[in-house]
């Protein structure tokens, strides 16, 4: 496995391996590897001649309140994992490389799927995560990349972005990981103390409130977001930013469940800020009741 | 020469060509083909395995007041002069195929170099220029575009867009092809009527009125300013957008005239928008005075 921090000679590289006809599987991702990425690396490798994972914390999507400085970083142990789960290269450039003086460049999805659920929560964060992405897939030149499906909106959204742009890349999204308990793996997780870490299990159990709610037959996508939020108020130590039930592939507001859909929260507990969903596909009920 | 009308068409055949070891040059136009398209096809024919011309007339850099319903359109006569002039494929998509209902992604270079100039009398033209052309690079991914120095500012931008991006493509700008009064070549000349027609040279005549008092040692940016202004507000039938002498790199303001320079200007004849810019290296004067 080789390191490669700058974007030039990573371009390269890839452009090269693109004309000797390799296919190349990008993992995106801020470092600080757990489960997750790493089974988005396992699902690269399985794809693809080559694996690219890129290892870089982006300030462009961070707010100005909000957790760059003290994101977890750990570049050594990140390299030992990615080459043990089989990637070739990892492409960490430095702030400059990626965003020189005078950088004035961003891509922008606009519209409904952009401003709700954490869009409204964090202004320009989203703006920030496509500027990247592209840059990503025009110096990795990916035939598929790799995004894990913890971060829904983010996936609805560069799916979005891939096909008005018409980039030639497939978007394949991996389930969330999680811990025994439920909690869905985060590099922010590392945030918690022991206390909090206890708290956080509401989030997933609101969210499987709401999902049971719906195998046994709920229809309407407002009772459901209710009884989420009921599980979440209840809970100690959560305060809630917000709980959607929309559709999975536009993150729409539905009249009735069905089709794909996508139970979404975001919770503050203590001053760290954990989002997780569950997606699932709501078939009407052919069975004789 | 082929006509290729349908996106995924474009791409495909534009992916397999790359894989195949060719080299791509994209002419991206609007149609309504004179010898300054011309002139960036036969650059392009010299330099790449493969022509790729695009003729769309892109409805996001036209404001809700401009001319996109009447600029003047004809593909027949177009793809006669493209395949007389050595291009290979012709890419004439849709409206609706660029843009399909929904379409919700932007691309944009922000700051000074996209809002003065043409940004402050056409506000989104950039966004759409920026827009279209990432995606046509994406489509047809070009190892090089030529582009008319016509459109000095565009090309400033598009640069700009391609560094920022990281995007795989050199950018060949051409210079302008006048008429033989001087009249820069546009699609646009055909709104004149005979009378605006000659009342337009003034325009050229302005700008190089500008370059003669350089040539002649002038440094002050403001008095070569001055005196294209005076020459354009003196002329019958010509109404001034702006005038502008700046870097000719950046566009940025000038304390005195050295390396490159931008003389640009905008004027209206009539209901028609014209613009024009001549472009110059100022050294400072190494003879004995």
């Amino acid at each position: 496995m080789e390191v490669i921090t700058r974007v030039a000679a990573m371009q390269e590289l890839c452009l090269h391996l693109k004309r000797s006809g390799k296919s190349i599987g990008l993992v995106p991702t801020m470092g600080y590897l757990h489960e997750g990425h790493l089974s988005l690396i396992r699902a690269a490798r399985g794809e693809n001649d080559i694996v690219v994972m890129s290892n870089f914390v982006n300030p462009l999507q961070f707010g100005p309140k909000e957790d760059f400085a003290t994101y977890p970083r750990d570049p050594e142990r990140d390299n030992r994992l990615a080459e043990a789960a089989g990637v070739d290269y990892v492409f960490a450039p430095s702030g400059a490389e990626m965003y020189p003086e005078g950088y004035s460049t961003f891509v922008e999805v606009k519209g409904d799927i952009a401003e709700k659920m954490c869009g409204r929560s964090r202004p320009g964060h989203f703006r920030g995560v496509t500027t990247v992405v592209l840059k990503l897939f025009l110096i990795t030149q990916p035939d598929r990349a790799y995004f894990g499906q913890k971060d829904a909106q983010q996936a609805v959204i560069i799916k979005k972005m891939v096909a008005d742009l018409n980039i030639p890349v497939r978007i394949v999204t991996c389930p969330i990981i999680r811990e025994a308990d439920g909690l869905a793996l985060s590099s922010r997780n590392t945030y918690l103390s022991p206390e909090e870490r206890k708290q956080a299990l509401a989030l997933p159990r609101a969210l499987s409130a709401g999902k049971e709610m719906i195998l046994k037959g709920e229809t309407d996508p407002r009772r459901v977001r209710q009884e989420i939020l009921r599980v979440l108020e209840s809970s100690p130590g959560i305060r809630v930013d917000y709980v959607e039930v929309v559709g999975g592939e536009d993150l729409a507001e539905l009249g009735e469940l069905k089709g794909r859909v996508l139970l979404a929260a975001a919770v503050y507990v203590g001053k760290t800020r954990l989002i997780d969903n569950i997606d699932l596909e709501v078939r009407p009920c052919t069975a004789p009741c």
